[in-house]
């Protein structure tokens, strides 16, 4: 499995503030999608290529964890890694850090699987060989 | 044209909020979109179901005044007019207030065409000459 | 522990859209909370008034399950119920279906504690007694 | 007044789209309140340490013209600038572009004041004269 490690810059915009002054718990799903595209793109995938080629990523489950919360105009670095992948399914990790201190503010999961554009599942491995491979690492 | 009168109800949620502890003032655009579906939906079109048939309603233009802070779990009614119609653009103007004082929070307008799905502007007297008629009054 | 189970309507907004033409997935994090907060609020607790008072509810975790996506103009309904409660930490499951079929479209958890303004955790059963026991059932 | 102009970099999120596949209205007055904090940090003031200090601008009015969509994954240019200063009120304007075409996408205006944690109106000169200074350039 590809082994590769993205890390993704994202500045905590106002709109992401809630009335607790801290980052809205639920932007996380937001900045992962973010970073899991950097790390598709990290690949030499365009997830916007993809689409425009018939083949989705629609998401099955998330998880996030919150270990402390961001504020206004903090710099996160989230760090993505493929976590799993069998030929339809694939699973990323997330670690959401501050810039400065390095101390992890929430990580998460994501779990998708390929999809043609009615989103029905697809297997990769015979569809789309070389992007199998470039998973298969 | 069309004088119809719409009052939409809005809960303001907990994510709307931002660290000046009001009601982030970009939700207005949100609001002011579900406002004109409701208004569209009172004169029996569903927007839902003219975007299957090719018809959209893409925006042009969007304006809006914030007279006072609006804040979480605030019910807003917003009242909403056409303002304008000529065949192919129309515009919608919209005020907010809170529900128990009545008084305004904002008002605002917004500017569209009708499209075809490429973005096109499409001339709705020849191509739906029935929502014409509706929106002509 | 409180049995109560509360049902929230939400139509699914066309900001809330994405190009696959479904409910963005991150979505279901904002409805949820909109959900706990009806929820709260049929046992007589408005969140609003808890934060006025000091009392804040920050998400230790989320989870979501996605079974099918729903569409631009659904009426979502959910289902919300207190999954455990232990006098600190509670966490609330969700089950989104759609109105008219009935069928689950998403479902999730999210945990968290009691904490005070500076988002410290604190003993609803020392600092709350009536809240405590409100939530014991 | 100011003359500073600055270029700031969006990627439009896969969030940030609706089901007409472009990049949906209403986020661009997001897009530019990051730009118009870009362009407070190029003077070399922090929003965030503004506001830590007491110092807010809400938000008085808005105003978005779109020209031509943006797409997934575009990289946007969001050109800012003063448009006035008063020593309470100011105005920014915006001009968004693709990063390759240079065509625009929209332009916009927003109209603020300065104002204390209660949202009161405060007058700059008075009260942080350095910041109206360097306004006013």
């Amino acid at each position: 499995m590809n082994q590769s490690v993205t890390r993704s810059e994202i500045r905590v915009r106002y709109r992401e503030t809630d009335q607790m002054a801290v980052a809205w718990h639920g932007n996380y799903i937001e900045w992962f999608e973010v970073a899991r595209t950097d790390w598709l793109r990290n690949l030499g995938l365009s997830y916007r290529e993809l689409e425009a080629r018939g083949i989705l990523l629609p998401v099955l489950r998330i998880l996030c964890d919150y270990v402390r919360p961001a504020r206004y105009d903090d710099i996160l670095v989230i760090e993505t890694k493929l976590q799993s992948y069998n030929g339809v399914r694939l699973a990323f990790s997330y670690i959401a850090r501050t810039f400065q201190e390095e101390s992890v503010v929430a990580s998460g999961q994501t779990e998708h699987t390929f999809a043609d554009a009615e989103l029905r599942p697809i297997r990769l491995a015979r569809r789309e060989p070389e992007i199998h491979r470039l998973l298969e690492g």
